[in-house]
């Protein structure tokens, strides 16, 4: 029996790689996908990939949850603030795994400090569990409340963890990341303006980005560590993937071997975790669910390069991951994307 | 004494280039710019370019024109449509080009059905000069009043221009034309949004474009030649260029040498046209006030490959060119602008 | 029971492709990829977007064909000039797939025109097959060697076929074909230098490309049709697509429905070309099997608008369609690959 | 009376920009250029920006210096190691300027480490002067012999300095660089084959770039600071620009304004350094001699974005504003390079 799945927000680019992903499944049944400003197309007319594959249209969000149709399981890609009203008022005999950032951050006065919002769902925060699935994983089968990393939060945390589990880190962290243009979302915009874009490289929300507080929490949760930590994000002229130089001191001298050993043994069970020889490149992970890991090392300094699609493993793949999990699943169900060369 | 300029409409694309070839002038000097929307701002913080470079402010338009500074020329960068209503309350003392579509055509039933709006100030129309400098250089020298071509009529009309003139054309003519982003202007639009339009080429506006009646206008005016016309355009991903590739028929075979000595004969006092080995690259002209020209014949197929700067030569640059003729200078002054490897 | 496959030339982005799409069959076992420089690699060292999804490794191709593998197909995805020397050691077991211009001309005169070289292999040359599988489909499901057609081959003939099997043509047909970079291979050259080839667009081999004879063959295969052909190769800033706007004269006026009518019919049991509204995007077909076909229409003016991943459908993809048809598959197995956006 | 300047090395991107700079001047004279692979070629054949331009041919490089034609100055725009063949045979009435690394370096063992050579002329190297304007201007109008900095060094120098001069920094300083793909140099190679390049994101040459010492050997010449110096390298899917990410600790904390107040006495001299409100973007130095800075605080943590064009202020306009100042020049002659929009 194939799960049956609902996805709101189907227009935007989390949406457009969500059902990418689950058109190509034959254990998943799409009950239906919200547009507003689409309702009624096909989505093969506003997805044109996709024209030809589905006989999907978009309906728009239902006014009243009852009228849902069944589902097992409802994905909300949405932009910051829609989740927060909507994940209340499904049944709790769904599962739901939100893409947005309304309930990523436990505390409630740093929601409002990032997000610039109340958190009007408090109590539901306590449910939903971080959807990180490399670090978190045995919670995840479990849960049935998700918030899905932010895209940044994905590619530092990655790169991070091991480090922190294992207590090899002393000082501070310097994260140097750097965005395709479609993390700027499906709407056109001034600072994704191609006439200017292909030729840009600059600096943005310098030491506030919102994913900062995210990364804060879950390092808070994998181990123990207390320096200080700085997030840096840059715009790149890309149109898919994120890279992360992630500058660390180590307590002692470790060898690129012992590094790599260390990283090997926490992925062990990971899949979508690759650890690469030098430096990752966007370009070998763009359109997959992968994450590659590579390290350099000169003393103490410790610099870690992470490289994954925003779209995929820093967003709607790794919501496909979880709902795998969530599920009894074989976690790389559906998330075999072999990327392509070049 | 320096030449008193004014420029209507300073923050698109074609006001961002007459301000950089304007501004590194010292025979020219900016009385005013306007930019409604950044009226009060320096211009160094709206083109970043010239950060620096000048202390200039745009103001707001006037809303009366008695009260504008005392000025030689002026250049109108607006919007379709706008410059009807501003070049009839221009004091007649003033030269005016007008960079925009409204004074081009001839015809105003033409231009009703390819501009969408009735022609407000058909008398005036009679007056402007049509400013494409190589065809029409005597008459430009003489006008108070020129219409700047279009981006694409100027790149079609300088590859088929000599053909005409010395009548060896038969049959119809297609032009496959395309151009970089910077065609769609200095806003965002979906686009010319950077994910999509980076790895995009498509066609648009097939048999309609507005530049049609424009190239056929003038090709009248240059020669006789009675075929269909056929102008397809299409987008390409760079910011800058447009690439013209003009299929004809001649009446007798010609050798690419006797293409090429028609046109260098026809070319002889055009600077900004250089006649190239093999197909030009709009690589090579970007930035630049050039028009590269180049050719392919077999039998009594002659194909022209036209490559301009949509923003220079098909905009900015030429309205310079034309003011430099219709003030007696050289209209070499302030273009020499050197493109650059890569 | 699986399919066991061997690929000559598993190095360059033709081999990269059919790794791509092979590797993701559970029907499918490749038993040897070979890659003489990189002979003994893993191929996930040299494709890294395979990296941990396979642990093959490329061998040196074989001195003697007796010692090869049992396999069931063989493609060969080499330099042209090389399938020649292979294609008649091969033992008549096997099925061979030849990706190069080796085997597509009839004619040994034009094969020594337009490739430079004696064609060495006439006699095998008839038992060919040509592997267009929307026009040829019978005979390919009989063959036992296909030539696989070439990238602006295809892109053109699935642009003419139904207009030439239909007999609708008068005239001549003019092809302005623009071709992303990976079209001239996964080697670094001067054309694809990356600072130049950003800004870059021109055109190369004007009226004498060597799809020009492959393309007139086909169409004669096709229907009746005897104008003259114009094809003209542009290179194009984008990895990945070819699109071509392909000029007609129809015999009679036609609508643009009549023609949409006249495609979907000639298609109707082919999967993998859409007849879209308006123009097609290279952005929609990169990475898929797809043939975007869009029409323009003035009078007897027709436009076809043609959009495929040189790569996919014009290269592996087609090859792998062309493999399933002659082992009595699907022929949409293994390549529903579906594009993303963006 | 004209400068007379001779050009060894035309043929790569310094020669390409040096030819762009110095063709546009009237006070100055190119009285050879050579490129052994392309002697006797017009200039505008290999930069065919140039075309049109100049009638300038290149000439193989001289076998013997003493038939040199007369000059007063010389740029060497070699490769690595050839200036070290070249400069010692220069006469001594000519002034010259050396855009390869040969002579950066004060250490011949660092040199030998980071170049791969011996420095074969070592007391040579005591008459250089090192060309980063900004910090080194007395000492630049009266010398003889300029090593012009490398492109990353210059983007990290212009961001450090005032902060090591003024003594504010503690602790160590890690600099994340990116370059665009002009950095490679103008001959093709894997990884700048754009098919790949124009979708990576990647690091090379961690910790060990050879800019690194040069970097840390400036800074001990302009104040007292003894940190840990991280480079780490990174390139860029652009055709032009470096942007540096500088990550300091300051000894106190200090605000933005008080940064920003700083560098603006730092750099008040320095017309080509502008300190910008918000993140710098290579978007607005491109084909400029710019370098633009712009700051972000926390605490104790301050960022430096420092962005260049790699090939303008990071090789020949920095090249040409070091001749402006040993010839008693306006810094400037020459390098009012208006950037442009887009």
């Amino acid at each position: 029996m194939k799960l049956r799945i609902g996805i709101f927000g189907g227009s935007g680019y989390g949406g457009a790689e969500l059902l990418r992903i689950l058109l190509a499944r034959a254990d998943v049944e799409i009950a239906f996908v919200t547009a507003n400003e689409h309702a009624g197309k096909f989505v093969g007319e506003v997805h044109r990939n996709l024209y030809g594959l589905t006989a999907l249209r978009f309906v728009a969000a239902p006014e009243e949850f009852e009228s849902l149709p069944d589902v097992d399981c409802v994905f909300l890609a949405l932009p910051h603030g829609q989740a927060l009203e909507i994940a209340p008022c499904l049944p709790s005999s769904v599962k739901v795994i939100d893409l947005s950032g309304d309930f990523r951050l436990n505390d409630a006065r740093e929601f409002l400090e990032h997000y610039g919002r109340e958190h009007t769902a408090i109590e539901l925060q306590g449910e939903f569990v971080y959807g990180l699935t490399e670090t978190n994983r045995g919670e995840i089968k479990r849960a049935r409340l998700i918030s899905n990393p932010g895209c940044f939060a994905t590619a530092t945390l990655l790169g991070l963890a091991p480090l922190v589990a294992r207590g090899v880190l002393s000082g501070r962290v310097i994260v140097d990341a750097k965005t395709g243009s479609s993390g700027s979302g499906a709407k056109a915009s001034a600072n994704t303006h191609h006439p200017q874009r292909m030729n840009s490289f600059y600096a943005y929300k310098p030491f506030t980005h919102q994913h900062v507080p995210e990364i804060e929490q879950e390092l808070r949760s994998v181990g123990e560590w207390a320096g200080e930590f700085v997030l840096m994000t840059h715009s790149l002229p890309v149109a898919r993937g994120i890279f992360a130089s992630i500058y660390c001191e180590t307590k002692d001298e470790l060898t690129t071997e012992a590094v790599r050993a260390l990283y090997e043994e926490y992925y062990r069970e990971s899949f979508f975790v690759r650890i690469v020889q030098g430096s990752p490149d966007i370009n070998w992970v763009k359109t997959t669910n992968f994450c590659d890991l590579g390290f350099a090392v000169r003393g103490r300094s410790l610099v870690v390069f992470s490289a994954i699609d925003n779209l995929v493993k820093g967003a709607a793949g790794q919501a496909v991951q979880n709902m795998n999990l969530m599920f009894g699943l074989d976690e790389r169900a559906g998330l075999m994307l072999f990327g392509s060369n070049p």
